[in-house]
């Protein structure tokens, strides 16, 4: 009955940890809120990793022009998605496989976030706010202008519980591994990307509406380069 | 003259910053260091990313086998390879291209420093100290048996001069760029790898004998998988 009570509680908290960091600040998703199935990720492609590597550069300017929802699919599966479903292992490695990492994705059909397991999108409001981020950003353009921003946020308690004073270095190493997989996703698909790191951290959470236990620890814009 | 005086001392020093941040924490060469010329790296390869992607996995036994010079030197070139020679941007992106970050290699030949510019290494001592550095990171054994282990550093005072308290952040995050880079590199040449975080900084520092403004912010085995 108490241990019972207890979970009530927690779930109504929705930010306090269970034991092993579980549930620590895990998002939430609004009641009734459309869910997007992504089409299947693909695990071969035409740009090899040396090719990638070689061509990456830091591309701030993009031609207007959406991209599709497949290709949207490709970067948040090179981003977080799940690539050994018995483990829930993920294309880029955590500390511990606790996973303290949340990625949304902002295009001009609102605000998205992703969820790796069933590599799908819920959609977090209809409104399009790169505008928003671009403000928080310093006004940036190429977060406004970019058919697709990813945000990175960080969960320090996840790490926490179990790292403890090596969680943040953790997170925020566990970030710039996700960064990298999709500037290198974005090259092979054609497109082109910036990671962006210059931003009020309290005007990016309350544009994502993010919760406390979040911390956005980058922005990275994707879109074809223009010229 | 006093100009002269004043730049004498800074390179007597060694860490002193000059304005921009330039010279922050730059190794210093050993006098009579032998340099390593590494074969050029190859801008194409069999491994796409999407299959880099999907195959990576965190490794951490390893077959008793070298690697090549051409494997060591791909891999360095991936982790922070000289991509564009104009302006000496790097396989990574880096904010402001101040490149905070330095890369040491330990093999059973001694201990090297990658050379972005002319894609070199920098012989800094003759000794296998990959136990010296597994006993540093709590007799993790993949560390020694691995026949290559990668050590990343930051300087965050480079970053700092011109992005202040974000610096650190900033340079944690391209830390996980190279560190995704030499995975999927990794996985390119059929190798594997692993991120290794938990380790006492001030161990790591006396193993490499680094500079007080570097802190080391990962270690990564490689190796062949074993099995």
């Amino acid at each position: 009955m108490k241990a019972k009570l207890l979970l009530v509680l927690i779930v109504i908290a929705g930010t306090v940890c269970l034991p092993g960091g579980l549930g620590c600040g895990q998002p939430t998703t609004p009641r009734g809120a459309t869910e997007l199935a992504l089409p299947p990720p693909s695990t071969s492609g035409e740009v090899s990793v040396e090719q990638a590597l070689g061509k990456r550069r830091s591309i701030r300017q993009f031609r207007r022009q959406d991209l599709t929802l497949e290709q949207i699919g490709q970067l948040a599966w090179a981003a977080q998605g799940i690539t050994k479903p018995d483990t829930g292992f993920r294309t880029a490695p955590s500390a511990g496989a606790l996973y303290p990492l949340e990625l949304y994705l902002l295009t001009r059909d609102g605000v998205f976030r992703y969820v790796p397991k069933g590599h799908k999108l819920v959609q977090l409001a209809e409104a399009d706010k790169r505008g928003d981020l671009a403000r928080a950003a310093l006004g940036q353009p190429w977060v406004s202008a970019a058919p697709l921003d990813f945000v990175i946020s960080g969960v320090y308690a996840r790490t926490r519980a179990k790292y403890g004073d090596r969680a943040e270095r953790y997170v925020i190493l566990e970030a710039g591994h996700v960064a990298q997989n999709i500037h290198l996703q974005a090259v092979a698909l054609g497109l082109g990307s910036v990671p962006v790191g210059a931003y009020t951290d309290e005007a990016v959470s309350k544009v994502l509406d993010l919760s406390a236990e979040e911390t956005p620890l980058y922005i990275i814009p994707v879109g074809y380069p223009a010229g």
